[in-house]
């Protein structure tokens, strides 16, 4: 009989979705074997993952961290993604750092459950087309596209919408005014997910659900104008697919990223896992819908654009953003003025038409040196 | 190149399924080619059809009847559905007359495309076991168990649940009182399905969704406990399957028989139909959900008892409903006796564990017999 323990590497595992990643992994030790781990400076808690889970591989962004008395051996994130002995490699590192470890990834023709926006996002041509030369299969964690996937499993036509949903964040309904008044400490509130700092930012401004868009595209082939987002508060329903026929499939569960994660790594099987969550029906009386306010939140309608005109625009809108956001979590510019930066940002930028790599790494160090220039003082918009 | 043209006979094509089977058709006319049709005693739109589609095959209850001056072979409903130059049969005659021709198509092996709720529900073991033995598939059309087919589409394990939703029918919120005041003409008004008269007052009773659930449990080879019925006023999720991960996929559309008959018809494809509408989500602010009632619809749970017990009590169920439907139809009883009329014969049944058609025809005629024998004018309880 085969053996079928799955062999993973966790790249940036004692982030958010790195540590429920390890949490499937407690819950079905029968299935995993984990071969990697990599995390940037959070060594206290990379150290104890590695006492539990003996890893053969660690990356550490502080390469003299004592990790404890464990054997390992200290390797770079793309040799731990394209090693031989690893099957599946999570990509849950956040921003750019995931890039090139997916891509070291894909190019092995791994399994690449990827949870890093960033690299489809920026560089979404060159990861699908490499995937397709070697391979490789990328498999999505974000909880809205595990959603379309499982909508589309099995069917054979091409997909005629895909309607993603977005909780709308803890500001929906709020006026332009109202925005320009919140802190970050509101913004960091998020009414359905717990997630990371920038992600949970890029959810109360509509960015996430935009750069979602443009992974959507990517990873299911689907043409901007067939992509459609929809304001569902309770987080339940995760995204829908529109057939040819008109009928509609949607997935739904309660708001626990470990359920899209085991998918990815479970895929195209499903197991019981007593851990996860299971609807109680009788406590939902309701599911309700809206359209988005992209006057409001212009960051949905910035990204859909990027994605729309392609080139290095994604790179500059995920650089001006991610620079955006930590300005605004340390309390230099307003909420509504990541919108204005990442917008300018855009204005500004020369595009180059299907990028190399080194042209999008380019356009997202240019992206970032921009806003930072843009608050730089001799700009009277941007004040603390 | 192969042609993929399906041969249909449809049995039954006077009412609302048997209608808008042929409205597909009509949309889809390289599709299809119309071999057989079959009615009862709507000879004039029989005629029409005769006509419009030129079948070779045609069965009218009314054995003279003058279908116009086409060319075409008299033929049993069972003859027509055991045809070799048929490929599907869509069964959507009423009540009891779908079994026989139901059976016949299973035992040639044919694709059966099944809006006859009796024949599953009286017969299922013998009806599922013979599919089995002659490789015939059963493809549902009831919108409620497409969708579960939707949803397990290209699914591997076992399913965990089966939620069957249910749009709760025109007196949902309705007192045991209340019900016993309704008429005929109140309980023909469906909020959201255009139905024929015995299925919507078996909607209003909830008993439509009892023999639901006996169906799911024979098509999808479900136990009872695992089946759960969710009251969905708008009708717009047809219905859910929830997975052994907790995951759950729901199929959606605007409520109209055409999708879940093109399906069928279609499967494993999808295919573009403009008549078919689309889901305009500006306009769906809400899908609300409950749980039934049993103590006022105690039709629900009449049925999944009948069904759990098995045997010929579901024969007697359905026998004795459709008699009582008959009798409320023409104000001889009222609302609430349905229930009670079809409680009293599964009360006073003697039943058979794993019955022959025979048994399952004598229950049926026995169940019958047994209701107008207790309105006859002896029982106080029914009285005009």
């Amino acid at each position: 009989m085969r053996n079928t323990i799955k062999r993973l590497a966790v790249l940036g595992s004692t982030g958010s979705i790195g540590q429920q990643t390890l949490e499937v992994v407690r819950a079905l030790p029968h299935q995993f074997h984990i071969v990697g781990l990599a995390a940037g400076r959070n060594i206290d808690l990379l150290a104890k993952q590695v006492a539990e889970f003996k890893p053969r591989f660690v990356y550490c962004h502080e390469k003299k961290a004592h990790l404890g008395n464990i054997e390992y051996e200290l390797l770079p994130l793309e040799d731990i993604a394209r090693h031989p002995d690893v099957d599946t490699v999570v990509i849950a590192t956040s921003g750019k750092s995931g890039l090139s470890p997916t891509l070291a990834a894909v190019k092995a023709g791994k399994n690449v459950a990827l949870a890093n926006k960033e690299s489809l996002v920026t560089a979404g041509e060159i990861i699908t087309s490499e995937a397709k030369l070697n391979a490789a299969r990328i498999l999505p964690i974000d909880s809205e596209h595990s959603a379309i996937w499982q909508c589309l499993h099995g069917e054979r036509q091409k997909t005629a919408k895909i309607i993603l949903t977005a909780s709308g964040g803890p500001f929906r309904h709020y006026s332009t005014a109202q925005l320009n008044e919140v802190t970050a400490k509101q913004a960091l509130k998020h009414p359905s997910w717990q997630m990371g700092k920038k992600v949970t930012i890029d959810s109360a401004t509509l960015m996430n659900k935009g750069l979602e868009v443009i992974e959507a595209h990517w990873l299911f082939d689907m043409p901007y104008e067939n992509i459609r987002v929809l304001i569902h508060p309770q987080s339940i329903i995760h995204s829908m697919v529109e057939f040819i026929d008109g009928s509609i499939k949607a997935q739904l569960s309660y708001p626990d990223m470990r359920l899209p994660i085991q998918y990815a790594l479970s895929y195209p099987e499903r197991w019981p896992n007593p851990q996860l969550p299971r609807l109680d029906w009788s406590t939902i009386n309701s599911l309700t819908f809206e359209q988005p306010d992209l006057d409001t939140f212009p960051c949905l309608g910035l990204a859909i654009e990027a994605g729309r005109k392609g080139g290095t625009y994604p790179a500059v809108l995920c650089a001006a953003d991610e620079v955006a956001v930590e300005l605004f979590l340390s309390q230099r510019i307003k909420f509504v003025d990541i919108a204005n930066l990442v917008q300018q940002a855009l204005e500004q930028h020369q595009a180059i038409a299907h990028p190399a790599l080194e042209e999008i790494v380019a356009a997202d160090a240019w992206a970032r040196q921009k806003v930072l220039q843009f608050i730089s003082g001799d700009n009277p918009c941007f004040s603390p």
